[in-house]
This record gives C-alpha cells, structure tokens and sequence, in this order.
C-alpha cells in the first residue's frame, strides 16, 4: 500500500481506509469467514447473469489486486471503469495504465464526453461512464464508501460490495456484500466464476433469490463475536 | 491527520495505523468505553508517583494532541521524548517545533550524542534518550508498537499505552492500558493529573496496585462485543 501510495495509484485517505480494513481483517483472525463464501457464490450468479457488468476500480483495489481484478473482468466478462472517491486526473490515468501493463483491454472513466451523474451523490463522485457504470444492471464495488453504494441502489442497480465491516452502510445498502480482505476475496471470486460459468440464467437467477444479504451479514458479525469472546478467554 | 500528514509530521504508516485506530474506535461507538476510566486513574497514579516520569511522543500523537499533550507534560511534570517507528531526523525536528509551539520548554530525543539503545528492539527504533526513556522509570506510550512496548517492559520500565485495540500485544504487555481514542483519552489524563495531585504517595501507589490490566482488558472487550450484539439485533 505505501508503495502504492508512493507511485500515486493510492490517495492519502486511501492509506487510512486501509488501515481500518487491516483492524476488521484482524477480528477475524486475517483468515476469510465461512460466510462470506455464500456472498462470493451470489455475488458471481449476480456478475454472470448481468447484461452489463461493471468492476468500479480505486486506488487502493488498483493497489492491492491490479492482476486478478483484470482476470475477473475478462472472465466474466466485465467493464472496467477507474472511478475515484478523490478524483484526480493524473491518478485516474496511472490507474488505468496499470490496470492496462495488467492485461485489460479497454478501461473506462477516463472520457470526459462519456461522464454522466448519479442522483444522490455528491459531486465529484457522483460522476460515470455513460457506457459504463451509467449502463450497468450489476456493479461490483471493492472498497467503496457508503454514499455512492446507497446511490448505486436508487438508481436501480445491483450493487455487490466487498467490505471488511459487516455494520458499514456501504456493507448494509449492497445485495451482496462479501466480507473479506479483498486480497483474498478477488481471487475467490475468480476462481468460483470460472466454476459457475455453465450454469444456466435460471440456475445463477434462484441462487441470487435464495440469498439473504442481511442474514448473511449477521453471520459475519458473528464470526466477528466468536474470534473475540476467544481471545477473552 | 491528512494535514499533519502534508505538513510532514505523519508517517505514511502512521495514516494506515491511524485508520486500524478508527475502526476499533467505531466498535466502541466512538464514547470512551468505561473500563478505561479505571486504566486513566491508575495511569495518572503511575505518572504522579515515579521518579523520572516519561511521555514518548510520534507523528500521530504530535499531531492529533499536541496542546493537550504539552498540557500533560507539564501538569505532572513528566519530559517530553520524540521517538519514531519510522525515523528522519527531518521529522523528529517537526515534531519537536510543533511541541514547542503548542508550549513545550524541552523536547529530548534529538541529540545524536545523548542516544542509548535498550535491548530487545530492531534498529532504529531501540535508540532512546539517555537522559529521557533511558533514565525514565514510568513511561506513558500513546500509540506504540508491541515490540517497543515489551523491550521497555523488560528494560525495567513501567509502561502506561493508549491503544484502541485491547488484542494488540502493546495493550497485552503494558503496566496499564487506556483503551481509549488518543483524543478522548490524553484530555482525560490531563483532567486526572490535576484532580490527584494532592494525593501521598501511598495512596497512588495503592491505586497501581489494586489495578489489574488484564482483567481491564477483559472488561474493554466487553464492550466491543456488546456493541457488535447490538448491531446484530
């Protein structure tokens, strides 16, 4: 991550969200919790069946996974858009280059004619890629902040988050949250999506149904509880 | 802290840490748990009755309590010692400017010649002030690694930390453990200090004894738990 920061890929408050990621991936013992395996389940019925999915890349996802996030995206397959909580030009550019020295194709966000805006956020992040994000049914979302994951779902997207805090709102607005370190959790994703691609559209659609975001988030605060009651022990 | 940051008083590592203290901080709800208030009275006592009374002071905590933190020195009198995870001298002379503005008279930790080592920590971070940590019996570590908390430990020193994380091995191996926001908790300290000056020696050193820190420790865990349960409902 400070490299990351140091080679202006990672914002400063990019660092400090990823320490509070670190202290959540602490409480659960820095391993991924049983439950998130059922969110990594739904979250790729949901990118498989999408008409239009969309990876949203920041800094810190840049960072952290800049080759198995381009590997999921040509798996699936998904759009790349670099959509920044800090914007900068210069950043989204380097994101974008590394993304590409990454094996992608086509990254969007970087068009200025291509922006359009999402209701309910604030400017400058309430900007997107008219053919990307602007266009999609299901968006995944790694690290991203609760404001644009709430918006995301009022204009009617499908959002999938991956958040190491179940309580986050971010966690709480998603229809799939996957809780776990996204080093371990885009990997995951990678390697279940390559699993589930011959299943059917009505195979993926009752997987999706039969998911309780909720439910499953509670499951997570639970792993959360158990790891601490053992450490009081 | 993105400010103390720019102006070259925090680390890059320090923003990462900062962020891990905010996450621990939001499984408090962001109030001051009460077991630390039992934590507060024996640090104070500790402080109040040693000899040679040390504050060791880092980028985060010169930026985040600079004023209340020089309020402190004075008030019981404890010195004043610069000491960084990530050394440069560049920002040790920061840090110390900014303590002196915010009303310092000394700041130890600067003087090349005045550096000892203590045994059991990695350079840089085992070099010390001779007339400061060297010669310090009690020293109050807000925001510190496990290692130099332990080697300071075994040094002989008595160690008082602040640390939002009741799990970390700093918070494990100190005399006494405030597990408390820095910003919350060196305010606290302060109003303590001036509220148990009049007491004997005796009835600090009673106060010390009768605090044990694992069991406080416990206790703080409850309440991060019983914060999560409350989530869960």
């Amino acid at each position: 991550m400070v490299r990351g920061f140091q080679s202006g890929i990672v914002a400063q408050q990019g660092l400090i969200a990823h320490g509070r990621g670190e202290a959540f991936d602490y409480l659960f013992g820095e391993t991924t919790p049983k439950s998130s395996r059922l969110a990594t389940k739904a979250a790729v019925a949901l990118l498989l069946g999408a008409r239009n999915p969309v990876i949203s890349i920041n800094g810190n996802t840049a960072a952290l996974v800049p080759q198995d996030i381009v590997k999921l995206a040509r798996s699936v397959p998904a759009v790349l858009e670099v959509n920044l909580f800090h914007r900068s030009l210069a950043r989204e550019r380097r994101i974008a280059s590394l993304l590409k020295r990454n094996g992608a194709d086509q990254v969007l966000g970087l068009e200025a004619k291509a922006r359009m805006r999402i209701r309910g956020v604030a400017s400058p992040r309430r900007s997107v890629d008219a053919h990307g994000i602007g266009n999609a049914d299901v968006v995944l979302i790694p690290l991203e902040d609760g404001d644009r994951a709430e918006a995301l779902r009022k204009a009617g997207k499908a959002v999938i988050a991956i958040d190491l805090n179940p309580m986050s709102r971010t966690s709480r607005s998603a229809n799939v949250t996957i809780v776990d370190n996204i080093i371990r959790a885009v990997p995951e994703l990678l390697r279940i999506t390559l699993r589930m691609k011959p299943l059917s559209k009505s195979r993926l659609s009752a997987i999706v149904s039969n998911f309780d975001n909720g439910k499953n988030l509670g499951k997570a605060m639970q792993d959360m509880i158990h790891y601490m009651q053992g450490w009081e022990a």
